[in-house]
């Protein structure tokens, strides 16, 4: 078994905040990420995947398919959006945290990297030089 | 003559657009940046101020000091802000590109570093890995 | 379950050397390690937290309180410091080694991130840009 | 048990392609990454041995000998060499992608660094900022 | 005046020897890097161009525009090639050092930059984490 | 004109202190970098060097020998040391700071470049990944 990672960026917007709370408690919830005109981050993103590889090809997967499952499932509606307002399929009531963010990409992708050939093994987003997350699925790390 | 570099981070959302312009005269000439619900960037701010040692301290300039005022003047007001509408001192009519940032930014701390006793000698800002803006003054690059 | 993973960063020095060893033979063993005087480092340190994101929240763990504990716990201490004179918590009998570092850190954290709601999952600590060391807990990598 | 890495450099050319196929068929499979000429790449190669400290010395294993077993197996023999033509060690029906170096690597490293009192836990490797294979041997992470 | 600049990147293969002298006096001169089945490198290219910003657009020069020339004139030929074999305007008499290369790829980009608006500043390119060349053209840095 | 720079790196301790002031003092001035006990950083080293390409080797200076004269005359005396102690070169009336040591290294090793065939231009060292400092020689940037 070896594991192929993938990198992709993004640059999007967002905010943290719970509509039913007033600005003051949202803001001493989440501090500055409740800001109520948004900030944003350079996001990158690392997608790792599981399996043999080819005899013949050398690969786990094909890192450019990996990168195209990627960028249509993912960054095509993320890059230089925002994360409450602009993506369709980001559910309205999760905060869109590094953590739910991981979550939610395992969604989108798992199915076609597995139709492609290898398992889906990890999601890891880096939100800034100092914050990521990583899932590794509904199983966990194995 | 000697150069000191500090780098600040900060994190923040903007849009590129023209008012007057219809949204898709602004995708046209912006592109994604043009996203009429923003997007947004992990910031690297590089301050470069010129001055001799001090003989005894053996600093151009306390970096710290120089941290502060980078701090009270330009990160409070934008980290985890949003350029267009929560940054009183960036003017209306500019778009906040990497380029009319570090020219405004220099008018926000070039008289502080001045009185501090060094001399501001450039302003660069790294938007995302691929690009960064930099400028030395009125005078320009000596 | 999800990860988080928070960096912060220290500057410290510190030296590997046996006292009752001669000077030599500190050397033979430990290299450059052993300069009598000193040297240092810049160190990154990564603590990853494991748990479910709060539903209403989306966080694993608050990551702004998470640094909290690190700094209290660890880096208000060892930050521009000796590891082996200025760190009380630092066993006098344990070399100040990457590998013992990581160890050392996780008694002085575990017990405050579980009480905040997650579950220390590793600590790593990157010495300089060849060398970091990371720690599972007693129970290991799980 | 404790985890050390040692990050290793070298540069090395390579390319992909099956002799028995037409340089056509090379290509579409292959890409640019099949150009006959070669092309090449900065690798960063991060070995991690798991081990408990020596409780005299604080090391899971001496990182200076770790570095001069990958140096002496892997390498001097692939730095600024071409894979498909300078390995001799490297199989000639293998196609050099990072996943089938990470396996090769791990036949060339293991026994030595076993020998050395440590155990060989994960060999990773980094072909670009976008793309690294991690292989953790032959019973799998664990 | 102020100077933005862009980074691309390409990963190519390359040999440094001169064909009139024996493989052992290139090896002696070039060392490695004469190694006649050639060695390779991921390359950071950044290009700085210089000018005033666009009043209404705040750009010196769009980074996409300036992006797709460099793409257009330099990446797509050397993009995964072989730098003493592929690159037709590559001059077969000049070796293909660091510094040779900035100064042929400022041959290959400047009147299209300057065409767009803006001057064309510097061309950096960094070929290993240790070693980076800069040229500022003709006239020299100013 | 072409410019080639050349990155070393060293560990080393370090405090700033004037010893003719209490603890107190000190502490107010320099804050934690005054810690008695020393403390230590990673630092970067960058050498560039200026001059015209040899038109047959297209060096401006063989960067192997630019890394042997950086060694000989400056890593190999302040790598794993305390710089106010070990290192001899070093005047002991100047504080360590990042802006004496760039000025001090390039006494150490401007004579020896110049007489490689090329022409010193700076010295650029990186303390943390926040504050480096820079030097252009007695007669300033050209």
């Amino acid at each position: 078994m070896l594991y192929l990672t993938r990198r992709e960026t993004f640059n999007a917007a967002h905010k943290l905040h719970i509509p039913e709370w007033s600005d003051q408690k949202n803001r001493e919830v989440f501090g500055k990420c409740s800001n109520p005109n948004w900030h944003g981050h350079n996001y990158q993103l690392f997608v790792t995947v599981a399996g043999e590889p080819d005899p013949q090809l050398g690969f786990v997967m094909d890192a450019k398919k990996l990168s195209v499952i990627i960028k249509e499932e993912i960054i095509d509606d993320v890059d230089h959006a925002n994360f409450n307002l602009d993506v369709s399929w980001f559910p309205k009531n999760l905060q869109p945290t590094t953590e739910n963010m991981v979550f939610i990409f395992w969604q989108r992708i798992e199915q076609r990297v597995n139709e492609a050939g290898a398992r889906l093994y990890s999601i890891r987003l880096q939100e800034t030089e100092n914050i990521y997350a990583e899932y590794f699925g509904p199983e966990g790390r194995k």
